[in-house]
């Protein structure tokens, strides 16, 4: 499918990412309808023309026209609401999503889908603390990675579907992963540092630390205000790759400890000097210079 | 004391703190005079007009002339220093310092000095993770928190004298708290999150994740390019204090290991609502509308 002016987009879900989507594409030209249960984000959308038409339920007419629908729901949410409405689905139609966490998810809903349908998905690797349309911006993407998740059932059409869906949005990179090698490297980067932002947060009860506090802990602790709906549900979709992750953090954390305990200077010298080499290759003028 | 334009400040190490202070004082109008055992960095101090005199070497009549000596050397080079060229001080003459732990130094320096100067210690809570002169900066101050060490052996003229250095170089706020206080503090929001950001950054092997990176992980892991040699030296004098605060974290980690292993949802929600009420007393806005 190549995306036109012509080719119907409907958004499900309205919030930060599938509002930012709904501006992305409608600053780049394309029409967007959009269904939200929530009155006021659907109005707000309208007044500020970040869409064409919107709904606040599951709008027959939309779901029938629609060529791609993009969905940014609660993962649980996504999952009910094509097992109800795909029948309504136009035969062709590509159905992707922005959820968090795929294995469990793409082959439960890719085994019940409707034959003549496809669901490929995808996940755009870029947020924000912040919850709601209000917030919504579609330059969250430039500088993020889109990245697709394919598997064997899907076809060269969704993909290349998908990938022109980041290019429209700007997406720095696009990558492609296995669910599997999605959700392990999603369970290390993005998962564990929610732990452990979470944990650095509640475990010391100190009043009056924020007066002290420098830079350097605010950047570790700003994803520590976490949305616990989503995040609860994502934590537990994904629960053995984040187990994993967790012990492989928690027995680095020992190990420092050990060497902390037993003064062990060289040793820590050493894991510094690692550590300070890794994380060179994680910066972004150095990734731009090796492209 | 009362600081003024004649006041002969000293500072000894122009690295990226002591750089950065003789930068912020020289913007303000005084004449810094200042020592670091690299020409380089005198040449380049005195070729941008950072310093009005420098040295190599612990100058006498430098040293015989200061009023207040600001000291930015790793720890263990700085009480060598003073237990050394003590004796050409003025008599006094106010010693303060930058170091990052405080508890093993202060009591120890103040021991042994004369009794006719005083040292007060003070903590400027700022930083970059790059090194040396080319990169200080008097502006990182502008938005850090000042902290002054006093113990019962200090005066309120020493106190005075700090707090004036902390206003001349335009510090967000300037806080007071005793030395086992400070580590205590320390050990939490600054070492025990590099600890974190190095153990993140070298308990996973798998290549390429820099590919697939967000900026959560990437704030989080700013830190984990570490100065080697100053932090291994911070962590081992401050070991105590920080041992406990890693002990109080791997706890929390355990904690929300086991909720999610027996799929504890409520429990996981319940630790990120806490968490992000509490992140929320962090957030400098919410800091500024209080003050």
């Amino acid at each position: 499918m190549k995306i036109d002016k012509d080719t119907k987009i409907l958004i499900i879900g309205l919030g930060i990412i599938g509002g930012s989507y709904a501006k992305g594409f409608t600053k780049a030209g394309y029409k967007i309808d959009a269904i939200d249960t929530d009155p006021d984000t659907i109005s707000y959308a309208l007044e500020n023309n970040i869409i064409d038409k919107g709904s606040i339920k599951a709008d027959r007419k939309m779901i029938e026209e629609a060529d791609i629908l993009i969905f940014a729901l609660y993962p649980h949410i996504f999952r009910e609401w094509i097992e109800k409405n795909q029948w309504y689905l136009k035969s062709g139609a590509i159905i992707t999503d922005v959820t968090g966490v795929k294995g469990c998810l793409v082959r439960d809903i890719q085994g019940f889908l409707r034959d003549d349908c496809e669901y490929i998905a995808a996940h755009p690797m870029a947020g924000c603390e912040k919850l709601g349309i209000t917030h919504s911006n579609e330059e969250i993407f430039y500088d993020a990675n889109y990245i697709v998740v394919p598997t064997e059932k899907n076809t060269e059409n969704a993909i290349n579907t998908c990938r022109q869906i980041g290019e429209i949005l700007k997406f720095a990179r696009i990558s492609y992963l296995s669910p599997e090698d999605h959700d392990e490297m999603i369970g290390f980067v993005s998962q564990l540092t929610h732990c452990i932002a979470m944990s650095l947060m509640t475990c010391n009860h100190t009043e009056k630390l924020e007066d002290y506090t420098g830079d350097s802990f605010r950047d570790l602790t700003r994803i520590a205000r976490i949305d616990e709906t989503m995040w609860s549900e994502l934590f537990l979709l994904n629960k053995d790759a984040l187990l994993h992750q967790m012990k492989l953090f928690t027995m680095e954390i020992s190990k420092l400890e050990r060497m902390l305990m037993e003064a062990d200077k060289e040793g820590i010298k050493d894991m510094m000097r690692r550590s300070t080499a890794r994380r060179k290759l994680f910066d972004k003028e150095n990734q731009e210079e090796t492209v």
